[in-house]
């Protein structure tokens, strides 16, 4: 690469944080709906509809209008939807969703990425909330993380999941163990999804989960077929199941915490036991593939959900299970030409049995 | 353009903030200098000299190494630097001043861009620094906005102002006002690199900046040459001047604003008398150019800087001269392909003369 190319890369970079906020600023004041309602409306127009200066929305709409997302003709003065007339609004939305948990939950935080990797904490939340943890215990006590982070899972889950127990073998009659499974939705989802005979599905999480995850069982009629046990998935993970379902979990941990947890469930396993773990990946080469989540997830992770964590190659998650006593049996990686253009996880499933 | 096509580039959007602050921590914390010091060096290696977990290490170095800044050994668990390492220091050195400069005076403050936009005012510099005003105010309290803003301004002037002055023509003798001239400084360098038998050069500006002004004169050996007139730009310009200079400054105002400067710079010249304004450009088209500075300038000087402002399209800039009774009589952009590749405005002088 040219010096040229890689200053050329560096401009890239440097104009990222003003680039996502002058696109998601014309979306937040309202001049892409108020577009929508009135194709051709002229900048005093628009600022009319939003209550911002017109000199203000000409400097906001030159980059939707360089990026072909809006046109402008310059002898009437009129702006109107361009590629976004295109776009359904569905995956507009999906894409809206993920721009605002980036602004609530990163922008800011980002300012202190190189003193979270120093501390290993995420010092962004406590600078920003005054909150000493991470981000999912945050979330709890702060209603803007909250909503923006709850919309943004909810609407990754609903992709994620489905594909996920598209990929595992759960054999009918299997005794299931959804480890960190919350409040039991995936225990719910996997019931309903894997159904057979004498199938059941135990949730194991902290013993605070237990009640909200029996009523969950009980609303949703599955309270025959889904238990919870509490406990400490460091400490130890119950015995007498045959599969361990390991989803949205590991990704949080460094690598001494991913063996401890791992060790814990090869010891609970029978030998020919089976865990299958759902986590985002980085491709071994990363120059060769699509690696889209490179570009996303350390700093995430590091600077504004954990302190700690990420994923990991694939070459190093199944290194690991390796490590703690397993064999692969089962590698499936997403299709990036199969999930949305807009979404940055590449998730894998990773099947590996209990050897001897 | 397809919606795949366009999800692909707000997927480009979304990360544009965690990429930016993934590469520049790799800068701060140490690690692309600890790579220089030791070739080869692994991610515990790194960490000890750093300060950081290897897990963490890794996961920041994944982007760098995606890029093919850095270089990474498989099979030695080893880094290197790629293209790095053929970036001549004065290259990297001038794009790291201006990521610390996005870091510090937009990163957080781009948060409340909305609410910018509709306030009119920098909100994040409320928010975050308890400052009602602009950044050029901000930066006289803060030492942190400041030592940022500075070295960057410092570096961009460097590389902004010989150009200027090697497309304004400045005839020998002539009496030049430098308008929003500060301290003195441009006015300085407008004697030395326009020097002539009989030339004189006025700072423009507000009376408080006289004192500082002239001990600049004085200690720069120019007291003869130079001199100083305090007033407000709004109210009225001095007259008794052959060529007006205005350089970075009408960016930083709105349309109502630029026109009763440029009238109240008319009104104090004669007939034929010139300006000539220094001012970044976006091109007309802003799909058929060069456009680099759209992904920059609106952002910054309505979230961070101003409230306010930002460069205009030349035809803007050239019509607003002709409403306040000027004809153009040179207009020259700076060559992309002439300034650096990672160098984001590009600037642009506009000559005019005064009509009849």
């Amino acid at each position: 690469m040219t010096p040229e190319a890689t200053l050329a890369k560096f401009r890239d970079y440097m104009v990222g944080p003003a680039r996502f906020a002058n696109l998601l600023s014309c979306f937040e004041l309202g001049l892409i709906d108020a577009l929508r309602d009135k194709p051709g409306a002229s900048a005093v127009e628009l600022g009319d509809a939003v209550g911002a200066k017109p000199d203000h929305v000409e400097q906001l709409l030159h980059l939707p209008v360089k990026e072909g997302f809006l046109a402008y003709d310059a002898a009437t003065g009129g702006y109107s939807l361009d590629a976004l007339a295109d776009l359904p609004k569905e995956d507009l939305d999906r894409a809206l969703v993920f721009m605002d948990l980036v602004k609530v939950t990163m922008l800011r935080q980002l300012y202190y990425l190189s003193e979270s990797v120093k501390a290993g904490t995420v010092v962004g939340l406590k600078e920003f909330y005054g909150y000493d943890g991470n981000l999912f215990g945050a979330v709890a006590e702060h209603k803007d993380l909250r909503e923006s982070w709850a919309t943004a899972m909810d609407a990754g889950t609903a992709r994620v999941d489905p594909w996920f127990f598209d990929n595992v073998d759960v054999p009918a009659g299997a005794r299931v163990l959804d480890l960190a499974g919350n409040t039991g939705l995936g225990a719910i989802n996997t019931y309903r999804l894997k159904a057979s005979p004498g199938l059941t599905v135990t949730t194991f999480d902290l013993p605070e989960k237990e009640q909200e995850a029996l009523e969950n069982f009980r609303a949703n009629g599955v309270a025959e077929h889904c238990s919870f046990i509490g406990g400490d998935v460091f400490q130890e993970v119950p015995p007498g199941f045959d599969i361990v379902l390991i989803r949205h979990f590991l990704t949080l941990w460094d690598r001494s915490e991913v063996l401890r947890i791992l060790h814990n469930v090869n010891k609970s396993l029978d030998v020919g036991g089976q865990v299958s773990v759902l986590v985002p990946v980085y491709q071994d080469n990363v120059r060769e593939h699509d690696s889209r989540s490179v570009d996303f997830y350390p700093a995430f992770f590091l600077g504004c959900a954990m302190g700690q964590g990420g994923p990991q190659k694939l070459s190093t998650w199944s290194g690991w299970l390796e490590e703690c006593g397993f064999e692969m049996t089962q590698v499936v990686v997403e299709d990036p030409a199969a999930i949305p253009a807009d979404a940055l996880p590449l998730q894998a499933v990773l099947t590996a049995r209990k050897i001897a």
